[in-house]
């Protein structure tokens, strides 16, 4: 197969898996969701995601669809059947359950569980985002990774239209995050990233790019910055799980970044060695 | 049939009736949608909601799902299955399209159609609302009648386990409105109701209201207000599609409003002949 899904025990390709019209997804957005890289069928930083993905459950009041065991089961049943070894995202959401609408919670509605797998290209460290400032509009529970997501999809398109490939969200004179990545940057040889508040998701790949840094010895800063911080620094970094860390080389047009160049390529050879380790049998 | 659904097409009982998992309002909340009284088969207001339909799909970027005529007539021809003459709500809702999952727009999708009609009790007059202070956290485009909703859920739970019926969102001071509904207060024979900006939706019951007053010689006064000043307000009254306008005994578990029941009287009354008269074949 080429691409997988499943819902709630149904299993088929994308395209051809159905919902229910009273998934609470489909018309409140009311649930939460992971991605995460699949190699060789080796779901990389499963843990990681789990630990969010019942983090942002909890934060929604939304009952796991099953147990951790058990989901982690599904999903690696999941891979197991595609019949490829190449790169895949592997995505999954849960929603508060199908009933029909309203909006305090339904009273005896359980939980769905949807997930796909589907090829994703890796290593991009080639070419260089462009990215493109966008007020950050989004509401204040950033912090979850919901489904709530027309912002992201609206600055993305924006992005798209004016030649970028990724977004710079500020609010408050505030960097926050991309449409679908983390921001971090590099200045006087320190990894510099915004704290995870409630405007900011917990990035994992944020996460595991400090502990690199720790590995290497490099400092880190865990503070806010501002867009003109980020259109000074030495290198700017987009962390995600479909495109790890790529470096950005223009903001608005004009050109940012590639002042430090060793470093930043010593950071993104340490996360590929990383993934290549845990992803190879 | 005691309710109905469609979806592009497919038309069955809400329970049977599918979504294919790639509709965009499924992972992303990507769309809009309107929500109308159903009486004697006949559509309350549906130019008002096909007006604010087509405005939230042109602030979303969508295409129509079809021509304005065509639309009203699948609702209409919806509405017509229904083999009764009780009070119904109508939903529909577009998304985006249906397409695998990435941010921007998707290039070849079509904006998907989905409407489902079932009983809603009418004319709640007897029962006045308690209310809820909630802190409005939603983002910045709550002029746009989204899918985006999970503020509004959690909401809205936190109501029910209060004891109460509807929840009044608070914003730097100011009242912006419920989770489902819009709101307005007598103060010294005004009617008062704050301006429809980014933060509210253009209520179509609360225009009806504003009209009513003008015919009825009742001032109205559309200005923001605090929760202070809703607090000692005469009345309070929601305004929503599906409970018209019903008044608030208590706010946070104090006694509001009763100050000025015959102002009230007169306007749930108008509003309810109108209702009815546009209604009744």
């Amino acid at each position: 197969m080429k691409d997988i899904a499943y819902y709630d025990g149904q299993i088929g390709p994308i395209d051809a898996v159905k919902a229910p019209i009273t998934d609470r997804g489909l018309y409140f957005g009311d649930g939460v969701y992971e991605a995460a890289m699949v190699r060789d069928q080796r779901i990389f930083a499963l843990d990681d995601h789990l630990d969010r993905f019942f983090s942002s459950l909890s934060l929604l009041r939304i009952e796991p669809p099953m147990a951790r065991d058990a989901l982690a089961a599904v999903l690696c049943d999941l891979v197991a059947r595609l019949d490829t070894t190449a790169p895949h995202i592997l995505y999954w959401q849960s929603t508060r359950g199908a009933a029909h609408r309203q909006h305090a919670f339904p009273a005896h509605a359980k939980t769905t569980l949807m997930a796909f797998a589907e090829p994703c290209p890796l290593d991009r460290r080639d070419r260089p985002y462009k990215l493109l400032t966008v007020a950050d509009t989004r509401f204040l529970h950033c912090n979850i990774k919901t489904l709530n997501l027309i912002p992201n999809c609206m600055a993305m398109q924006q992005a798209v239209e004016a030649g970028c490939d990724e977004v710079v969200f500020h609010r408050d004179g505030r960097v926050t995050e991309g449409a679908h990545s983390s921001l971090a940057l590099l200045r006087d040889g320190v990894f510099c990233t915004p704290p995870a508040d409630e405007l900011v998701l917990p990035s994992i790949t944020r996460k595991h790019l400090l502990a690199l840094c720790e590995q290497l010895g490099v400092p880190t800063r865990v503070a806010p910055f501002t867009v003109d911080e980020l259109r000074t620094a030495d290198e700017i970094l987009l962390l995600a799980t479909g495109t790890h860390c790529i470096a950005a080389c223009s903001l608005d047009g004009q050109p940012i970044g590639g002042k430090d160049p060793a470093l930043l390529d010593r950071l993104q050879t340490a996360y590929q060695a990383m993934f290549d380790q845990l992803t190879t049998r």
